[in-house]
């Protein structure tokens, strides 16, 4: 296991600041960037899922919140007019993804940082501010990610679910990895962590239909990092745990409410149901900032629908489509996992077990108490 | 509704004797056909899967059987070296694809007719029976699919599960329709029947991954003939079934164990472990040449595995490839849904019900008695 991937997600060059993103939509096949110069092109580089994952976007849209900040800095004459620029990168931002809490969270933080900063203050000293509290969320980001792990560690199950020797097998949906987030990862986090503690550990890898991000990204980390693993379609899952070929279902989460109902990549609830029928333990690994007690229950997240194309086209436009021309898409991104079927939420402030209204409710006012 | 689909997978012309199959492949982009003069070649479009569907590939394999027989007919001096032909026109047709009974069970019936013809028949006029007996495997096909979809409207619920207005929703995994029998369909054709019954009924269809037999053929069919459907990857059904925007759950089956465990195309058991979950009933569609008494459990079912290539080239080999190149995969064709996960099996003879040991050899011992 190298602890430092090869590749990262997100790069920020402050002069002049430039967002440099690995374009995860053509990996595993180029390796390629994306430059972003300015809120408008993060944005869209946010929502076309050049960078994707829920901490990496909000990684990412940090930085673009910053170039805005920059450039309102330059053209505006006044603090007032610095505000009102910031306040529309923040909307056009927050409006790239409407899942993922984490986006949101670091954008009301760096706003935070503006508001903070006194009505006499240089506008020069607030981007300076909103800069090193932008590069603190990157770098607290990855410290979670480490910290996820080390708690993780405690949920890995002993030894195999049918008595075979070997070390433990891992389902993992989507991607949770390096590319998921500023470094190392929340689910492939733990995967990594439980693979330099027991290098026979074995990961199958959803594909994780429509957009491929367990084929594309995290069987192209596991590689890098020599994990061993075999690629399974999505609908595959179930036939492994009845035959009690996987011992742990771990994945990350783009938002998680009050009462513990875990909004993560389509697919998900699928997974929970099965691994609770078949008695595997369905472990949810993300940071604090993805738990958002304004949400009480599932019903309040809002689901983003996504284009037909994903599904009619896998291979992207260039390849045929897979589907009549007259066909149309239900194309949910994420369903809602309802926290019954959470065997436990680890955070880089512990494990949250049921009853998850308290267990969640503790873990964001230890982190709150951090912060101040 | 239209009766008779404007394609047919499968026809025949007798002279001199040519099996045209259309390429399932290439749909829904390309109408092709693939032409097969022998059983080795018919073999190989059933190992390709140019044809698929466990009822189509039974008729495609008897008339493979027939096509065996006229060369060995014209080749071979006597009826000992006709029938070893035979024998290994047999084994190749029999090994194309392991896990569907009915392909088999078509052969068997054929050899059948071989054996009855006396030793003193002239080889011309046991092809002929041979012949004959390969269309009545076709047209028996058709009519078992009209029944099975008699019998199924029964268990269509009377009204959706949220208790909103509109056509009853059927979720539908794989294709088992036209293309995938003769003519009609099983569980595609009970969806047909549904929608002869009521054009408001609803199909959502899974895409089926990873050879995308939904959405290249079951969407093409139900384009073909109007019927209202949404294309959703095979993950988001739970999704679906939690919003209780699934009423029904019905598949078709490429082999059924005396004990009511149903070998499927992989998802299926998802499908059903989720549908149990969510209390949506799951109905298996099936003639009774799919239940194969000689298996009396799920591990009685050999499971057919098959290339890394279907998984890792959604689109073919001439498009990129979507995992790295030193990914490889599990990739089982089909899995096995125990019986305590399934709300009815319907056949052309009627429907069984738990417990289906006894269910299932009563319907089989009515066939038998129709058949002699």
């Amino acid at each position: 296991m190298s602890d430092r991937p090869v590749f990262a997600a997100i790069r920020f060059v402050a002069d002049p600041p430039t967002l440099e993103l690995l374009d995860q939509r053509v990996l595993p096949g180029h390796v390629r960037h994306v430059t972003c110069v300015a809120a408008a092109d993060t944005a869209a580089a946010i929502q076309q899922m050049v960078v994707r994952g829920a901490p990496a976007i909000g990684v990412a849209a940090a930085y673009g919140f910053y170039m805005a900040a920059v450039s309102a800095s330059a053209a505006a004459g006044d603090r007032a007019a610095f505000d009102a620029a910031l306040d529309a990168a923040y909307d056009v931002l927050s409006n790239s993804r409407p899942t993922a809490v984490n986006l949101r969270w670091a954008l009301d933080r760096l706003r935070g940082v503006v508001s903070a900063a006194r009505p006499g203050i240089a506008l020069d000293a607030v981007c300076a501010a909103v800069l090193d509290d932008a590069r603190a969320i990157a770098r607290e980001d990855e410290a979670a990610c480490r910290a996820m792990a080390r708690h993780g560690l405690a949920l890995l199950p002993a030894a195999r679910a049918d008595g075979t020797d070997g070390g433990v097998r891992i389902l993992h949906h989507c991607n949770t990895g390096s590319l998921a987030t500023s470094n190392y990862g929340t689910a492939l986090g733990l995967i990594r962590a439980a693979h330099h503690a027991d290098p026979r550990t074995f990961v199958y890898v959803d594909e994780t239909r429509p957009r491929l991000q367990g084929a594309r990204l995290t069987a192209f980390e596991l590689v890098q990092e020599n994990i061993d693993h075999l690629l399974i379609v999505d609908s595959a899952a179930a036939m492994l745990m009845s035959a009690k070929k996987v011992d742990l279902v771990t994945v990350g989460s783009d938002r998680i409410a009050a009462s513990g109902h875990v909004a993560n990549k389509i697919g998900t609830l699928s997974l929970a149901v099965n691994a609770r029928h078949f008695g595997v333990p369905f472990v949810v690994v993300a940071p604090v900032s993805t738990i958002d007690l304004n949400a009480l229950t599932g019903a309040d997240i809002e689901i983003e629908e996504r284009e037909d194309s994903e599904i009619t086209h896998p291979c992207g436009l260039d390849c045929p489509a897979v589907a009549p021309a007259k066909t149309r898409t239900f194309n949910p991104a994420f369903d809602v996992t309802p926290p019954d079927l959470v065997t436990a939420i680890v955070t880089e402030y512990g494990i949250a077990r049921p009853p998850y209204n308290e267990s969640l409710a503790a873990l964001c006012a230890r982190a709150a108490r951090d912060f101040i």
